[in-house]
């Protein structure tokens, strides 16, 4: 026992912590500026213990990528997100997706910076537009049921709503103890809710 | 001067032109991954062609920046951003950042995509922390008037103003003729001063 908790052997990477390595690799060199000899250097394990797991570096992007977008359809699919009027369910889904992109920073960080023209990359960019456009939905929704402003067309203000969401991947940094780090991340999400539907201006 | 007009000669560059292709290149390939090779390709000049106009890479990124920079610290400067409530700068500043990040868009673009060691990129780097900060000692003064909600910190409400205003660079794209591009930008620019300060709700 004490031999093996002194030698960690390979097979103790699981395909969960070898994703963990490679998007924050990914979000460091870039997608295409990776090679499979970069994630087993930064993992730490042969090439071709990384082909026991998956298949390549295309299977490695899915399935982070995959992580942060099972978190964010996931919203879609909640109570909050499907009952009520289309305002209480449009700002459910901007306070969860909030938490969910802090919540998993550096694979919501990968997928907003997927770019490029492989399989792979075309289906992450195509599953990311079809979020924003259930969410553009929901906000021409809220649109018709009068409960948001008629002035700003809704495909135009969900940009501008997830700029402002997704531009948290470019700066926030979660505090060094947990505690902490949730009451920031907290503090975030309730900034962002009340910027995004009440604005800068105090009330009254 | 037939023979000139149809044989451009090489020195018909100068560095706005120069300047216009560079910032092109940089924003495609990043300015790490350009080479004075890539640029003299895109231009369809030799590099000493180049080197006739500056003294190399660093220098071409250092005045495109600087084309970005003048234009946003030109704004701090303007009767508007001087003289009135904090309220009252703060949305001339707003809308003006707004505007002159849609005119000089692939020259904003490079510079809020700058990372990065060298000298020239810290320097880039270091003038926009410069810019975020004066805005963000104005919004202090106008959460100080009582002009804004003192709920956001304001350095976290400018972080997220900016996310806001920044992602322009990802997505808008100028329409093909003049007129409408101008006005599909004041109307992008009027979303984003409706929306940084009222949010999305629907008044009432």
């Amino acid at each position: 026992m004490v031999e093996t908790s002194r030698t960690p052997r390979r097979d103790s990477y699981t395909v969960d912590t070898l994703l963990a390595v490679t998007v924050q690799v990914f979000n460091e060199r870039g997608y295409d500026g990776t090679s499979m000899e970069d994630l087993s250097r930064a993992a730490g394990i042969s090439k071709s213990s990384i082909y026991h797991h998956v298949k390549g570096k295309e299977e490695l992007l899915r399935l982070a990528v995959g992580r942060a977008l099972d978190g964010l359809f996931g919203i879609l699919d909640e109570p909050g997100a499907t009952t009520g009027t289309a305002l209480a369910r449009l700002q459910h889904v901007v306070h969860r997706t909030t938490e969910v992109l802090l919540a998993e920073l550096p694979y919501v960080t990968l997928l907003l910076r997927v770019r490029g023209n492989t399989a792979a990359e075309q289906w992450a960019l195509q599953c990311r537009r079809e979020f924003d456009h259930r969410v553009a939905a929901l906000v021409a929704e809220a649109v018709t049921e009068g409960s948001l402003r008629a002035d700003v067309e809704p495909r135009l203000a969900t940009r501008l709503l997830f700029g402002m969401i997704n531009s948290l991947v470019e700066w926030y940094r979660p505090d060094g103890d947990g505690s902490d780090g949730d009451r920031s991340a907290a503090r975030v999400v309730d900034a962002v809710s009340e910027l995004a539907f009440h604005g800068l201006r105090a009330a009254g």
